[in-house]
């Protein structure tokens, strides 16, 4: 077995002796049961991660970092994901996922048929949690850089800062997926509807704004699973 | 919005008017609220769809059925997954995904990892579940013949029914996904271990038995997010 992974705020340095957050420290010592001594690997979100030994000292409990390791399992190109907010725990599945297929960027979209509505302190909420899963599935899947989760947003907003090509689904889209990946180089932006879709406002936007519709297979993919396909497609047909 | 799809349990022909079956008379009728009259589409799984017509006279459910449809959304070729089986509901996630992006037949396998164990009528209980999920996954999906779904079965077993190029995810496999696929023609098996993935002894099995360990990138990837990645990239690498 690998040695379990912690995300850490705090910014690491080589060579550090440093005293864990209280949730890090929680986790490793209540709930996985790590005793002193515990090979462990720490990341802070900047870039590669340190081998370091969990050393429990009283009620301290602290790491010993070695050399900082230049790792990252990052794709070779930026992927952003302009996901229509879903409904249920979908959302928590697509963020989850995408931290996993690599995706660099996911914008909750606000979109006209969204059943989920977020403001004040329910949207502050929720973008805590998506982006505690964003860190838990970092730990788990061996990125070391964060995905960005960006507050919700209208899909105008969201638009305007697109840049590279964009596509989005549509079974009478000019393009084949594999076609439409032609003028990519080194970033892609995916753009995948709620539950209902986008609104043909929507699409009209996006059109406008140069996203362009691509066909991918006959069958309809639900909202929470065109993202992932699309993200995995798209990565090995550009050899991300 | 297309008209509402339902799988029908009985053999359906062209111009046929058809009591409904009581169960999709009641979905129809009583959850989807559809009126007399409403246009509606059924498939028998062997193949191409009916336009219908639902009638509702008194306490029976009708269906004026159309001129068959030769329509399918099929794969090209033939995707099987070997699916080493997962707790809570991430089976029932991973059925659903694999009816969406076009796998034929999906082997769950009773691995050594696997924390699930089924037997007896609770193992037959959770097969019905897992099929109406591919009925109702391929309903809304656009799918007009269904996944087959074995039951599980020891790995042994479901490798014996094994035929054509097979692979399975190793991060020291010898051989890039990309160029895994080159020896696949018309059918391919994707092997996907539990949370805890094969032991020892299942993947020398399954390489004993020719599966061939292949990369798919260094990040790794949760049990039941591996099946629809790999099922996404073979799809369109083989142009599927």
């Amino acid at each position: 077995m690998p040695p379990p992974r912690f995300f850490c705020e705090t910014p690491l340095a080589a060579g550090g002796r440093i005293e864990l957050p209280a949730a890090l420290a929680h986790h490793a010592q209540r709930v996985l049961r790590l005793a002193d001594g515990t090979p462990i690997v720490l990341f802070d979100g900047l870039g590669g991660q340190y081998p370091a030994v969990l050393r429990i000292e009283g009620r301290r409990t602290l790491a010993e970092l070695g050399a900082h390791a230049a790792i990252d399992c990052e794709l070779r190109g930026q992927l952003v994901l302009i996901q229509g907010l879903a409904s249920g725990d979908k959302m928590d599945w697509v963020v989850e996922k995408a931290v996993e297929l690599g995706i660099s960027e996911l914008w909750p979209v606000a979109a006209e048929r969204s059943v989920l509505r977020l403001s004040g302190p329910r949207l502050e909420k929720r973008l805590d949690h998506w982006r505690a899963i964003v860190r838990a599935a970092s730990e788990q899947c061996g990125r070391n850089r964060l995905m960005v989760v960006h507050p919700p947003a209208p899909l105008a907003h969201c638009l305007d800062t697109v840049h590279g090509p964009a596509l989005f689904c549509h079974p009478e889209g000019p393009l084949d997926f594999r076609m439409a990946l032609d003028n990519v180089h080194d970033r892609l932006t995916l753009m995948v509807g709620p539950e209902g879709g986008w609104s043909p406002d929507e699409l009209a936007l996006a059109q406008r704004k140069g996203l362009i519709g691509t066909r991918f297979g006959p069958r309809v993919l639900r909202t929470e699973t065109a993202g992932l396909a699309l993200a995995s497609a798209a990565t090995v047909l550009l050899d991300w």
